[in-house]
């Protein structure tokens, strides 16, 4: 952050404003306290008989790897229309939601990956444009050395748990452990 | 936003970015776009005996309102973490996280709570600076008119049909209705 977005000023300061505990950007013309926040990865695995419905990235960063689809949640989503929208844009696939399955801290990154199972809607679904390609996969045929992320790992690894459980647990994990 | 961040610019826009589909504040003279994105609000209920710890805001919005120890999940946090340094600034009290209970969505001012349900170590608690008082109250006690916020009300009832079942279920809701 270089300048102020309200004022235009460039005495951009990180200091702890009064009443505070930590530090923020704050504007030393207007005063304004410029707060930086976590964001919310909505995701959603869809799973259709005994399978489940993997992309490959098209785009950076990992790109060429397979992820569970999910991306940012925008202003004025719920976390299951953001998760049922990321399934849309990278799979041109319908879902609908059965249950969060996770809840995954990347702290390092500030993101929070919030993930559902849901069912793909008449085992239907295309490409979409952020991906190379999108597949079903039994357990056995999980691409797990070519996993994008350490969320979608996780979050596969805790759906066949839980199916073979007969169980729909949430779970939660980090990267790095907490 | 008035003025760019990055370059100080007032030419900034609301406009599609190439290859994406909803307007976004991108700068007309550096070209960066300005990604806005829903916050998470974070925090527990703490669990005493058949009792719930709840805190007076001290603070607007909602002052004199009763809620459910919560606030914005800080950059470098997990959502666990946030949870209790929230029922430690607002009730000066110490938790033992038990399980996720509550997502809840406000797409309307961008925020999604995330509330767990939590053992208040050893039945002890103050008054945090952002607290005019906090109290335990059993179900019968709790004050339902003046509770701050929908969310409250939300994990509350939902906690309370929880432990009659003897269950540790997530649920899920939103304001307005989705
Ligand atoms: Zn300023
Ligand atoms: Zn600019």
């Amino acid at each position: 952050m270089n300048f102020c977005s309200n004022c235009g000023s460039n005495t951009i300061g990180l200091i702890v404003p009064q009443g505070d505990n930590r530090e923020r950007y704050v504007c030393g013309n207007c005063g304004i306290i410029h707060y930086q926040n976590p964001n919310i990865v909505a995701g959603c695995l869809p799973v259709w008989e005994d399978k489940v419905l993997l992309c490959r990235r098209a785009i950076e960063p990992r790109l060429g790897f397979w992820n569970v689809p999910s991306g940012y949640l925008e202003n004025g989503e719920s976390v299951e229309d953001g998760a049922k929208r990321e399934v849309w844009e990278e799979a041109a696939a319908k879902v609908e939601l059965d249950y969060l399955i996770t809840l995954y801290n990347l702290p390092k990154i500030n993101q929070i990956y919030l993930q559902f199972v849901g069912e793909l809607v008449g085992g239907a679904f295309g490409v979409g444009e952020e991906s190379s390609e999108c597949a079903l996969f039994t357990e056995k045929a999980i691409p797990w050395e070519e996993m994008a992320f350490t969320s979608s790992t996780f979050t596969l690894r805790r759906y066949f748990e839980n199916r073979r459980l007969g169980k729909k647990i949430l779970h939660r994990g980090a990267y790095p452990d907490l």
